[in-house]
């Protein structure tokens, strides 16, 4: 159990991952369970994008018969509604999901604003430096448009927790801002230590609302994060400051560079640093052989909006690969693709979820063709089934020493 | 048991309706049982829209769930996969659905390409009589362009009838013209006598497909369809053809006329004439004070997009009607409306389907508004449950001779 000021229906376990230390691979992996008024949840774990507070294309009965453990919502997209999810019973009962919740604090979407594409400037892939003209920070908080109203809205470490509150997920988040790739050192270090500053603020404001709280109301347990982009003298001096604040949690946030090899770097510098009693996020990572590398690191949850995004384009998840794919796209089919015309075979022929139980490639293909959202709805929770597969079948190989086996089963040789 | 020459795995029971006859009312309503190779339907009953081989955003288990009993696809939609779906093991298998099914001929949709709206037209809100040059009719059949492809298309009653034996639906119908309201009384006679050419031809191909089939396949049975338009007479004449030829069922089919008064006129019509030991089904009707008039009448099954192209817009169902409708939209309520932010309630207190028991009326309006796809399904799950249970209250209402008191629970006081 970690030594933190978190409320007792809060509890993490980690087997300490020498127990399972496997010398032919050095793998850091471990096992562990973070409980939640709401339940447990068994890790390694993967967290799946309910950003709007539901999963696209999914109900929250088929998530459950899917084996899924937590859901996130992002509080950016909630916090016109929030005090509407508080009167409907908070994120968990709303959204007839039932189970454990994490809302992240909106400084992701936030600051990614001004930059165009988040995705795509998180994970390098525009060349130049984005100015932000629809978001202002001092050191106060953020002002930002609405990009649905056009008005402007002010988010703070205060005005993100007290949101969080009113959602009310288990697992809430410590208001950053999420530095990108493509600016100088100097940012990136005044940014952080503003961060950090932010991190403070925010555990205030959550303390004062916990000790606020009915009786009748659930605790909430809160993740810090580590900011420090790709420096690695940045990245400890953040891990030092997370390391000694009173966080249940902590995630790692920021750019991870602009390669694989520097993101297992960076998060690499950054897991060497991070105290090992905490449960430990990496934020919006979710490729099948990235989640492999953060486990076999120390990593305990992932989240991602790939698997339910990739259903809405026609993609699903397999094990091995594609054999019909190019390049790097081998984690899964494309059953838009026409070689599906009448294919008989489920998705995965030793897939247990609900879709490969009675639908096949050839019907989903033609769902596909006459544009019905059962598509994106029958891909999805295959999706969903997937990953949540990967990762007992990551948790097994952990405790059973095979993890390199499962990796070559999930991965296939590539 | 009707007296046809189907095969044996086809039957149907009819109560006669004097057992049940309510002097009050004069009511016909009455029970039966459709009983076919993939299961029994209790009529009257709702048959849905699964226009492409798929309800809109409905998976075939929560179809189960809620009570369906047999969905319906159409011809036209599917004739270009149609030698596709054989091989994924016909309809009922390759959609997960495995119940009952019905086809219908791909007639009503060609027919009404020329008319722009089909709705339109055969509920008569089209003011002037449309010109159809996509289709060309002759004696042989139809050739229509694609709306898809573009390319020249020809279907006939032999080749739609080998279209249905490929889509492999248990109950198929009968290739006629639907003839629309803005024509004349000579078109219609024409157009009527030719249907019945027609229907003479579809069910000389269909025995023939029926003796050519292997033990293994499953055999279909066949529906005719009156035409006739407004005019008596030509019901009538519709009626006796249909009555002498050897259909398993009947539908009602062609112009209804232009008011509900109309309608129940033209159905009142036809149904004294058709014989009363054939299973007869009202082609695309769906509201529910007319599902309560066609059943008041003898008639057995319904079919309409209703339930589920309502869901789409954020329509769900509703008893009693809505106290916030205007006009005669009063039996449903509109969850796009901005009075139901923060509405705890389910759509229905006392409805059990999926939805209710789980989601509130303020979180499917949030969806609504985040354009969430899950909305479109949660509402769509519940339209579904709806109808069902309003049949079955229908055929509880028949059994215990309380019809009036189920219409007046499910209509309200108007």
């Amino acid at each position: 159990m970690s030594s933190n000021a978190q409320p007792s229906l809060f509890t993490c376990t980690q087997q300490s991952p020498d127990s399972h230390f496997n010398s032919s691979t050095k793998s850091k992996a471990r096992l562990g369970c973070i409980r939640t008024p709401h339940g447990e949840i068994q890790t390694p774990a993967f967290i799946f994008c309910a950003t709007n507070g539901a999963i696209k294309a999914v109900t929250a009965e088929d998530m459950r018969v899917e084996r899924t453990q937590i859901i996130l919502s992002n509080t950016f997209h909630l916090m016109s509604f929030a005090s509407h999810i508080k009167k409907l019973g908070g994120l968990a009962h709303m959204s007839g999901w039932g189970g454990p919740t994490l809302t992240d604090s909106g400084g992701y979407q936030i600051f990614s604003m001004g930059y165009g594409s988040v995705a795509e400037e998180i994970k390098c892939n525009r060349k130049f430096p984005g100015k932000r003209p629809n978001v202002k920070i001092s050191e106060d908080g953020v002002v930002f448009k609405s990009c649905i109203s056009g008005e402007s809205l002010f988010l703070s470490p205060e005005r993100s927790i007290e949101i969080q509150e009113e959602i009310g997920a288990d697992l809430i988040v410590a208001f950053d801002e999420c530095t990108p790739y493509n600016v100088d050192r100097t940012y990136t270090e005044h940014s952080m230590r503003r961060s950090h500053r932010w991190e403070k603020r925010s555990l205030v404001r959550f303390n004062e609302l916990e000790a606020q709280k009915p009786e009748y109301a659930l605790p909430q347990a809160m993740y810090g994060i580590v900011q420090g982009g790709v420096y690695e003298d940045l990245r400890k001096e953040s891990c030092d400051f997370v390391n000694n604040e009173l966080f249940f949690g902590q995630a790692i946030g920021g750019s991870l560079g602009a390669s694989t090899e520097q993101m297992r770097e960076v998060i690499g510098i950054t897991m060497q640093q991070l105290r090992a009693d905490r449960p430990t996020h990496l934020l919006g990572i979710g490729r099948i052989s990235d989640i492999f590398d953060g486990v076999e690191i120390g990593i305990d949850t992932f989240d991602c909006v790939h698997p339910t995004r990739l259903a809405r384009h026609g993609g699903a998840l397999v094990k091995g690969g594609d054999p019909h794919a190019k390049g790097d796209a081998r984690e899964h089919i494309n059953l838009k693709n026409s070689v599906y015309v009448g294919d008989e075979h489920p998705i995965e022929q030793d897939c247990l979820c609900q879709t490969c139980q009675k639908y096949s490639r050839g019907y989903i293909h033609h769902l596909i063709k006459k544009r019905e959202i059962l598509a994106h709805l029958l891909i999805a929770r295959h999706n969903v089934r997937f990953m949540n597969d990967l990762m007992a079948d990551v948790r097994e190989g952990i405790a059973t020493a095979t993890l390199p086996q499962v990796k070559n089963k999930w991965l296939g040789s590539k």
